[in-house]
């Protein structure tokens, strides 16, 4: 597939088809791309946990808040839940700045987003986790931070872009046929300048 | 071409076929599929100024810092020099958390750079640049904080990968051929745990 279709497809999706499991061997697969993307003085300061059978999703998904703009949804049902996961960690006997370390993680997770979506895959950022009882509940060596989860399966939901006008509402939405629709702004607005 | 194929072409090159042009179509497209990819709470606070005329390229280059490991390497010289680039700014009139936008920034740099090599081109994202003199010489409103420079172009140099076991030196180094290596930890080192 030609990496315009990938960028395309790759939206984050938050409704999943549960029993279609995810192997190991994709998840390695996905983070061994992500650990050869870009750091900032090579320094190299990831590291990841793969989660693929139910025991283990189970132990993750308590944890995650889903969709801050959808205020009547709580997230996805039993059947819809994430069948694997990434978690993306800081090894924090790496020492690094704190923006060097989140842009290295922006890098890393896209080259796991893309390779998810070639692999007929989709996935979702999660930022906003209880990391403490997340950390509790895999028993992470407190070595290692949590900085983003990133849920993975075969979406089960439809998500699309629409454009929208300067300053228009940036708020993603569900419409009344369950579409999820993600307002991005227009190429002309974000290329400001050409020279 | 595969995912897994762009990712281990998309080395970070530093020196470049200088008259080989890359057309602005080209950055536009790139920025485009930048665009495209995921924002926290989907604020998109980033923008882009493209670069890629002999007189811009020329305004930027003086600006930029390289490759801080090659203590005795100045930059690539005149031939070598890159013939296009992307800046990307934050518009600091869109209020997010500086960690996540540095975040949005490395995913957006990704599709940037994979896209670059799927052209046949390669990048370089540089963090470290006079940002005030680069502002300055591209004349770019204060409403935009720029974050990185990615130089972009026909590589004209090899870049390697090679293993390192752990604990081992992180620092990239050119060898006697001009090759440059670029010590990557094992999957084995960065996936620390499976559930």
């Amino acid at each position: 597939m030609k990496l315009k279709d990938l960028v395309e497809k790759n939206r984050s999706y938050r409704r999943f088809a549960r029993h279609d499991q995810v192997s190991a061997e994709t998840l390695r697969s996905l983070a061994g791309m992500a650990g050869k993307s870009a750091s900032a003085q090579n320094l190299q300061p990831l590291a990841y946990i793969i989660v693929h059978t139910p025991e283990g999703t189970d132990r993750v998904f308590p944890h995650l808040k889903w969709a801050g703009y959808l205020k009547d949804w709580d997230g996805p049902g039993p059947g819809e839940q994430p069948p694997a996961y990434i978690i993306v960690l800081h090894d924090t006997t790496v020492h690094t700045a704190a923006h060097l370390l989140w842009c290295d993680l922006g890098l890393a997770c896209q080259n796991i987003l893309l390779g998810a979506v070639e692999q007929g895959l989709g996935g979702c950022l999660i930022g906003s986790a209880d990391r403490k009882a997340l950390g509790a509940a895999l028993s992470i060596d407190p070595r290692y931070e949590i900085l983003l989860v990133i849920a993975l399966g075969k979406p089960a939901e439809t998500v699309v872009l629409d454009e929208i006008e300067q300053g228009g509402d940036i708020r993603y939405y569900r419409d009344s046929s369950g579409i999820h629709h993600v307002p991005k702004r227009k190429l002309c607005d974000i290329i400001i300048g050409e020279q």
